[in-house]
């Protein structure tokens, strides 16, 4: 930082944060990502000091530090971690969940798709000939929803942060896709035997929650999903990171604005296309068809012998993933 | 084009098309163009051939284009050139201009800012402190306008083609600017004062503009703008260009499904902000203050000297400026 100094207390800086035209020490930087948060709750009424909180924890910066950030704001939050089965990858996130609960004497619970239901993404991705991400994605939602509802929590809290919801919804802007934006939001409210969900770092970017984990202590999964990595997300990150370097605050006014001035649009769009749902025949979850997509994925996929990461990766992907092992 | 084939002929190609994941001949390229113009008039009711048109013309591809495929589709179209001032620039693009029109025996009127309205883009934007693009965007809107009014022309036509629009596009989604996403639409209908005005080029990149000039043989001003130069304009565009190389058609689906999907939600959100307007103490010209803003600009402005290009220049368009003079 050659002798740049902290905005707030003059002492010697530690990161640049050119959207807010500033650079900040540890301690300031912790107070500005904790105080971006209590915005994010209070703004859109995330959550209470009475809740009982599921936090979904991958390994990763955003999830740890999410729920490093909760309790030590005082709200009451446990973890679950989805063991996907997606080789090294998966075993090293799990052991720095592990690591971070420990320490701290959280719980944790784990929940293994390979032991418990019978597969694993890379396996699933392969049955299904579709991209990993798909079945990973649905695995997750649903069992951080029957998780939650099963352990009487009022709220789950996912580590998205603002680079995420501002490349997703660039995704959704690319396509005008009308009925995405309108569900995209940084809270969705519980309803029809769906949890209430919550994004509490939809205000941080990538590189604050990359910082709070090293001042923090943190130790985490620095790697990229392998199964991500050549995937569209990626590469809308990139064009708004362009964008950002050019003008710096453009990604923030991106999103916020979006929430801030669009949604309302948008709002009501949608609510004809929910009522109708029952129970799934299986595991009981809201479901508009006789079985839940969950169930349905898991009776198709389940029983197959594990496949190997490499065999699913996109053709960028596996490039990306041998020369990440040299 | 290594040996590869027109879609249409099989004759040797001239230019490969990833969003249309095709190659062309020369005249297929050209039968391309016009389909694609016949299709945006008719999908937005834009002309018809009693129209009495007038083209604004810059003496760039994009606008010699529209003009040259109006004519050969049998439309009415005279143009109009508005000598900006801007140096070398705006003399070498009226060459291009009066050259076109010439050969063509079309008909072609010039208005020249600085010995009818005392002033200059560039010694405007030096006057004001603003960027040049604002006082030529408005200079060229008013005089467009005005001409189609005193000219009894039925519309105008300006050659904005699809990355034209689609970094628009792009530039209002970043900030989530409603009232500038409503009025984002290929056509602009007659009223208050105000002609109508469209976009046929909408459903055509400048790539494939380039190419119809070069093969109808049509000279054109292949520089940018020096004022433009490091604009964020530009920067739109090659964010756009980065996703259309890895997704090619992103683009045109960012463009067309916005005004297929979104537009009929955003109509009528700006209908309250019209009316109450009155005609110009000055020109007449439709406005809601006493003197219309390009009146208040030409008093502000007129009777200065001309100031030199290179003094008005960002910073990063003087780089690139001074760069293109070897």
């Amino acid at each position: 930082m050659n002798g740049s100094k902290c905005r707030v207390c003059k002492k010697p800086a530690i990161i640049d944060l050119p959207r807010h035209n500033a650079n900040f020490c540890g301690e300031h930087l912790l107070q500005l990502c904790r105080r971006q948060v209590e915005k994010a709750i209070s703004d859109h009424d995330m959550l209470s000091k009475d809740d009982k909180i599921l936090v979904a924890v991958s390994g990763g910066k955003d999830s740890l530090a999410v729920w490093d950030i909760l309790v030590e704001l005082g709200y009451k939050a446990d973890g679950l971690y989805v063991g996907l089965g997606i080789g090294e990858y998966s075993d090293v996130s799990h052991d720095f969940t592990k690591e971070f609960a420990e320490a701290r004497r959280l719980h944790l619970r784990t929940i293994d798709l390979r032991s418990e239901y019978g597969y694993d993404v890379p396996t699933a991705a392969k049955v299904t000939s579709r991209v990993p991400c798909s079945a990973c994605g649905l695995s997750k939602r649903h069992l951080f929803d029957a998780a939650a509802l099963a352990g009487g929590y009022d709220v789950v809290v996912t580590g998205h942060n603002l680079d995420d919801e501002a490349a997703v919804l660039f995704g959704n802007a690319l396509r005008w896709d009308v009925e995405y934006l309108a569900r995209q939001y940084p809270v969705l409210p519980a309803r029809d035997g769906f949890p209430k969900k919550v994004k509490p770092l939809v205000r941080l970017t990538e590189r604050e929650m990359a910082a709070w984990c090293i001042v923090r202590g943190i130790d985490y999964q620095v790697e990229e999903c392998p199964m991500a990595l050549g995937n569209k997300h990626l590469a809308y990150k990139e064009a708004l990171n362009a964008i950002e370097r050019e003008s710096p605050g453009s990604k923030s006014a991106f999103y916020l604005n979006f929430v801030e001035k669009m949604s309302p649009i948008l709002a009501g769009l949608n609510e004809a296309a929910t009522g109708g749902l029952n129970n799934c025949s299986v595991c009981g979850a809201p479901t508009t068809a006789e079985t839940c997509a969950f169930c349905r994925l898991q009776e198709r996929v389940s029983g197959h012998d594990p496949v190997p990461v490499e065999l699913v990766l996109s053709k960028k992907g596996r490039k990306a993933y041998l020369a990440a092992r040299g």
